[in-house]
């Protein structure tokens, strides 16, 4: 009896939980039309439509009839099943911290997210960040005011930050406690290596992937690889925005994104492989559980963690291209002769450069860090919103070493600010160093890897990701499953290994001694 | 202080109204992706996020504050404006028909929509009405009971039938009694003219419009004659998809999409110019009213009166294809030497045939009335699921004297039962003779019309129909509007007369008096 109406308990969580996940999903699906298929014309109206979602999910999550559930549930978490608990607290989490917000601004920041994108749009386009300014303050004024709400309701936590609740909107449990010795590690290491490439005078031949290129041979190419990585497009399908991204509602509808620039075959073959990624880990999911507590993705940084490790680890990787560019050479005449020695080279080029999207895997990190530094002083009131643009470039002048010639190019150039993303930036870091090392322990374990990955054999490593970390949902926290799958918890070891080794191949050490090699490649 | 209050509470009704359509327009938004772009992995989970938005959307038509908010405005309505009143009228009807459904039953349908779309298409495909049987007896039993639970609550109306109510959901006022009439004197003025056009034996020849087509010469020709029209893609798409439709959120984001034959040019162009049609009523709503109860087409008549209109009366006249033809020729070269004569016979063949949405304009009411009384004796239980093939081949044997091959291309071949759209395919012919009567009206009216559309002028057509019709919204009934734009209430009159000169003209009175012509044109 006593069991039976337990069951009933969390049946009950489940099935209200359900409707609210629909609601989510419905706006998931009205999110990638608004930036995929939606004409100009629909944009005021879709805001409209989106902000009244918005308030219905916070509605039902803050239900008192909910609220009362998960709480009466947790006083007898005792009695339930360990996936029960885990959903229970993922359940709670969400209930609580929306229960902490007025209805009125999770209805505002809605409304505010579709509006400042159009802004920020406008801006960009004209390279003027004055335009963005009144859309961005508001935006930052509901933020700050959310996370105020937020932390004050989450109380108690020792120390905590007010950035601290807006990162575990994305990135759950993590602090600017946890996650500030990485990043600074990640800088320190960063800055001085990437001084070292600029100074050894090496230019690496670009040739193999800038020139002119076939936009829709890039497309078949790119879709191929895709494929080959086990993407499965009865349960998905990829489209082309202007601003590259996975998003659906998976795991049996996911939608990624890409563009291609015909001078450039990087930003659209390995945006898709990057998409393609994130993709894996939505398909690879559990499909029973996509509408209970359990299900879905883990948290951004483990998500950016998928689709780094296969644009990074793998599509840059010497296997991949054993396999590839003879394919490659087939489609683009100009490509006849290239060596995979020049692609590889080619594909792992540093350069300090001012598009983070478009930045190599190792100057990478520095725009976010720098992303991650402004916010958080944004958010806490350390620096102005009018500020932004001076702050953005004397932090590239001072990181890499270069300077924006206008707003456009420099601290306009994303897109998560004007859609509320605070708190976004540093998952990206994170899923680099998740991502090698994750990578680490898949070469450890899967005997002979890059020889399957020469191969054309891309689904043995998808096995593998699948089985450690895409189907097991949110069954355990980003920090259980690092050290559940690679035996430690994230440290910054793996990455530096990887990139480190990469640099020196291109960059030498001392740089003078391979010089003439790169010299003569260049002039090939 | 009075007048202020009553404000505050029609403001009131506005702003739960807007809230109600935010939540419909996501549904129309998702329904549109479901057609259009959705994998097909995706629709047993879009099936659940659509139920339950309809059950949020009942939730919130229901809701016993807004149940008493349009009861009390109701008993104060003389202190509205007329257009307050309208409005009134129109969100009080809609809340009180939804108040009549439990939840349950709102959420069962649109569940049974999503599911029984997929059970359709895979019965349609491989020709097996059995397999439809299980969803579509589940869909008539839940329509059954939404009509008996509305009628009761309706109550009172004289001698109403059971499927009254379902034909009100499209066609706002309209009876079995009011409609009845109209469909019965089509049929019987229908079926002889048929016959007479069998017996004439004349052979329109078709190969202006059938052969081997480009698709893309074909979009792209059918894209100019929408633009030309007055269609704004930047408040609007076009896509293609199986099942041509007009969907979206007019009037800022209208989605018309298409499909198109090699071997034939009809289907894509007339279909084309069809859903254009509904496309220029949406886009001629008044974007201010949006999300008002004002807001919004009348009726699916007056809807398929804007479609009917211009794929009919304009893109199957005379005066169109002297503007068009000249171009259409440069397209597709076959066409060197098709005249304006032939290829205006060609467009206004008469033939009895199987598939409604490729039927001519005389034949097309006769699948509709065999649709209407089927769907209305199914409803009201005087025939059976099962029957219901054996049914639709002996009505098509009757009306037309064509049988289906097969139940694909009969009783299977639309989709409106598979989603639960009963009481809507009258509309379809009603439609008809609501556009044969707007346009009677809109030639007297405009002089020189014709030649204007000879001049490829189709935006003096567009205003004026954007001016008598599509601005005001809902403001005037279906019944209210014909009347104040055609002088009197609607009849088959200027239907007969439309369609009786083009098939006095093609086929002859006497036929064999214009016989030789037609065989020295089938012979080119």
């Amino acid at each position: 009896m006593k069991t039976s109406a337990k069951l009933t308990e969390y049946d009950d969580l489940e099935r209200r939980y359900a409707d609210i996940r629909d609601l989510e999903n419905a706006m998931s699906i009205l999110g990638w039309d608004q930036e995929v298929t939606m004409p100009a014309g629909g944009a005021e109206l879709r805001a409209q439509t989106l902000a009244t979602l918005a308030g219905v999910v916070h509605e039902r999550t803050t239900e008192p009839g909910l609220v009362k559930l998960v709480d009466r549930l947790h006083r007898r978490r005792a009695d339930l099943t360990p996936r029960q608990r885990r959903g229970l607290e993922l359940a709670r989490r969400k209930v609580h911290k929306a229960a902490a917000l007025p209805e009125r601004l999770a209805r505002e920041m809605a409304l505010a997210e579709s509006r400042g994108l159009e802004q920020w749009r406008r801006a960009r386009a004209r390279g003027d960040f004055q335009l963005f300014t009144p859309a961005l303050s508001h935006m930052v004024d509901l933020k700050r005011e959310a996370a105020e709400l937020t932390a004050a309701r989450s109380g108690g936590r020792k120390g905590g930050r007010l950035y601290d609740a807006l990162l575990d909107d994305f990135e759950p449990g993590a602090t600017v406690a946890t996650i500030d010795p990485l990043l600074t590690r990640l800088k320190e290491f960063t800055v001085p290596l990437v001084r070292k490439v600029v100074d050894s005078g090496v230019k690496v031949n670009l040739k193999p992937l800038v020139g002119r290129f076939d936009v829709e041979a890039q497309r078949s190419f790119s879709r191929d690889v895709a494929l080959a990585m086990g993407i499965d497009l009865e349960r998905g399908r990829m489209d082309l925005s202007t601003h590259p991204f996975c998003g659906g509602v998976g795991p049996d509808d996911v939608r990624m994104t890409s563009r291609f620039d015909k001078h450039d075959l990087r930003g659209g073959l390995f945006g898709v492989i990057h998409e393609a990624g994130h993709g894996l880990y939505e398909q690879g999911l559990n499909p029973k559980r996509a509408r209970e507590p359990l299900g879905g993705a883990i948290s951004m940084a483990i998500h950016e963690s998928q689709s780094r490790l296969w644009e990074n680890m793998v599509g840059r990787s010497r296997p991949f291209w054993k396999s590839w560019l003879p394919r490659l050479r087939r489609q683009h005449k100009q490509l006849k002769g290239v060596t995979l020695d020049a692609m590889w080279e080619a594909a792992n080029e540093v350069s300090p450069s001012l598009i983070r999207v478009e930045a190599d895997e190792l100057t990478y990190n520095l725009h976010i860090v720098l992303r991650y530094e402004i916010e958080r002083d944004l958010v806490e009131g350390a620096i102005a919103v009018r500020d932004l643009p001076q702050r953005w470039n004397e932090g590239m002048h001072d990181l890499l070493g270069v300077t924006p010639p206008d707003d456009g190019q420099g601290v306009l150039q994303d897109i998560h600010w004007a859609m509320g993303l605070f708190g976004y930036f540093p998952t990206y870091s994170l899923g680099n160093l998740y991502a090698a090392q994750f990578m680490q322990t898949a070469r450890r374990e899967l005997r002979g890897l890059d020889r399957r990955i020469e191969k054309g054999d891309l689904l043995t490593l998808r096995e593998w990701l699948a089985d450690k970390i895409h189907r097991h949902d949110q069954v355990y926290s980003a920090d259980a499953l690092v050290k559940r799958v690679t035996g430690r918890p994230l440290d910054t070891e793996a990455f530096e290994r990887h990139i480190s080794a990469k640099v020196a191949a291109i960059y030498g050490k001392p740089a003078r001694g391979r010089a003439p090699a790169r010299t003569r490649r260049a002039a090939r």
